[in-house]
């Protein structure tokens, strides 16, 4: 997968791809910090801004080693544009996320391993706290199973989100993909993700558990989404 | 919610509010440290002494990003005095909590993962170990499940606290809070809560567990309020 | 708790005790490197060799604030010899230790969670895995539950060890006492303490556990105490 | 067990056997970065390709502690070649790996928690998740109780890993060894095998599991070994 010189990064993009090559080193050395990865897992990518092209993680590389020169640009059909790494074995089906998705800038992979958890059960995530309600808006819903290398995975996302308010999905037998106005929010979806699988994998274990009730679900989203922050 | 001008921090007050925006940048340092805190969540407080102020962390910003100038000064009606940030959703919840109890001079708020899974189970902590009855002087108690903004959390807290010998409350479905003669000590309790709430969890997984004596949790809870430390 | 002038250090043994001194600091380091204390929780002592003195952490200090200088000397009674800082709260019964155990040059204590958790069953951890079998010989044994403050807790130490090959206590509903030639060898004991209470507890998450048989375990404690390392 | 002069290094291995004594320190740092050992515990060697000789841990020293020239170099019946320290306890039994085992270049042995707790039942962890079908390529087996110090161990391992796609055994009762192509390899499949036995954990501690089906297994293994990575 080298770069077809015939398509390149255009000029008046330029300068917002090595801004987001820069970003994306930051946002993957979240990954680690989070505990959320173990050796090369994980991968983040970022949409252009008004370009049909996205900066994401070349495959199998350290997160020690990560420079942004090492981010790869591909189209939104996950075809390399401009690299001299491969791209991460995800590409595809980010490409899907930003193809079905206008409204997300961002998308992020991991296999953290409380998320994990619930996915190898294919075991939706119950909204039981608040930090859930505000975040995620309901339950984190499971999606179907799929092979990596097609866009299969980036279709099960799309499908799934579909009708959540969550921007996270626990992939059956797999792991968690997130999504984002931006790549950063992308990255908080997945980090809160893993907190609260954790948290609610904890209590369930002491006894049984009890959905917060739909009306204060939706007051503590709208609530967080609109009003909490700067 | 930006700074009314009619109201300021009076002159004699200065210094102080100065001390106690670095002091809690520290405190809140300690926050990710202990892994108390995900993302931007948790917040903590100091009363001013003498003047009806307080300092609060700012709302969503990151640990990283906090400096002694992003801290809010807001008056215990939870309105803003001065600050360039908007103040922590929780501040009318810490307001309460100062007007109600003149012996407090800080308050935390933490979603720490083992002490919000009591929460969520709305189970109180029962005191089955020494480090307990030092801190806590008995069972950490359960508050009810209220909705963040107004000040109805605050007035679950020190309803709950009110004939507990406990500095810390698991708020049902939501998670803990901590108060102190200083914010320092409101931070160590919210350190400690999670410590126990681990330790007890991890305990019951292995069978049935027996509270401590109530005239041992006594004699234990006396001697680290007045023997312990310098 | 102010030092005695009649009672001082002799001359003969101030090397060693600003030896001492300087390597309980960087023992108490390890403590929460590995994740074994809270706050200001645990402790570790060392005998001066030769002397009836030993040299112990300040009662209630932070981690981040141990200074060589802020070590306490005591006799083997528990008196304070030489100290600007309250010596722990567990002093006599570290005293006790030493005066009983003359084999004994260092004594550790922490709240480390998941021994923790066994000591608050009053459950002794069984030896099911080699690592167990190499530093403790068999089982890690329960004590007797008992108050601080005086040598209750030391008395409790010295005869549950009585009779076992471990160096590590679960004292009932506490924490974890532990003993070595040295002081470093007791914080061994008390990592390694902590280690083999995680993995045991998670083994036994999954099902029953079997003990490996005897002549296995004093075949592997043999050769780790006589043959293993430099 | 000091080296014996009549074996030395030959010249022509001299530059490669530098390389890999720094190789090795490097590695080993990686152990406890991931949580994979306790004190001492642990271990890791290099084959010198195109000689009889491979390097490995020295027996009991701290990894603070771990210089390049502190690493051992042994022939392949385990014995000193040249080391001014005493070999891993396990160095018979990676020498009967790489004996034995042409294509291994690297050889790793920890006590990591959540493997040696599998290992303590004897239980084999089943491959449910995709990212142990990817490193793993199906279910991680589980090798007989084996006595150190003799190649004991390094036999049990051979046999086990005969007839698998996995590069890592849970030796019952004791904890991990992982073989590879290089001891980078090695390393890594240490670093996910305790990941994988986590979350797979986890996974049963909130229901039962069910295997990634064969074919699945085996399509992400041949991409994962042949497409994935730069």
């Amino acid at each position: 997968m080298t770069a077809d010189t015939a398509r390149a990064v255009p000029e008046e993009h330029r300068a917002e791809v090595e801004r987001l090559r820069e970003h994306l080193c930051d946002l993957h050395a979240d990954l680690p910090r989070w505990n959320l990865v173990t050796w090369t897992s994980g991968n983040v990518s970022a949409r252009v801004p008004g370009a049909d092209l996205m900066v994401i993680k070349p495959s199998g590389v350290s997160y020690d080693d990560l420079a942004p020169a090492d981010m790869v640009v591909c189209d939104l059909d996950g075809r390399v544009v401009e690299g001299r790494r491969a791209p991460s074995s995800d590409t595809s089906s980010h490409a899907h996320v930003y193809r079905a998705r206008p409204d997300v800038g961002g998308v992020a992979h991991t296999h953290s391993p409380y998320a994990t958890a619930w996915a190898a059960r294919g075991e939706a995530i119950p909204c039981v706290i608040t930090a859930m309600a505000d975040e995620f808006g309901g339950d984190i819903p499971v999606g179907p199973f799929a092979l990596i290398g097609g866009d299969d995975i980036g279709r099960g996302v799309v499908a799934t989100l579909d009708g959540h308010r969550s921007p996270a999905v626990l992939m059956r037998g797999h792991g968690v993909f997130t999504v984002g106005a931006s790549a950063r929010a992308a990255v908080k979806a997945a980090v809160m993700c893993e907190d609260v699988a954790r948290t609610v994998h904890i209590a369930r274990q002491g006894g049984p558990l009890e959905r917060l009730p739909q009306e204060h679900i939706d007051a503590l989203h709208d609530r967080y989404q609109n009003v909490y922050g700067q």
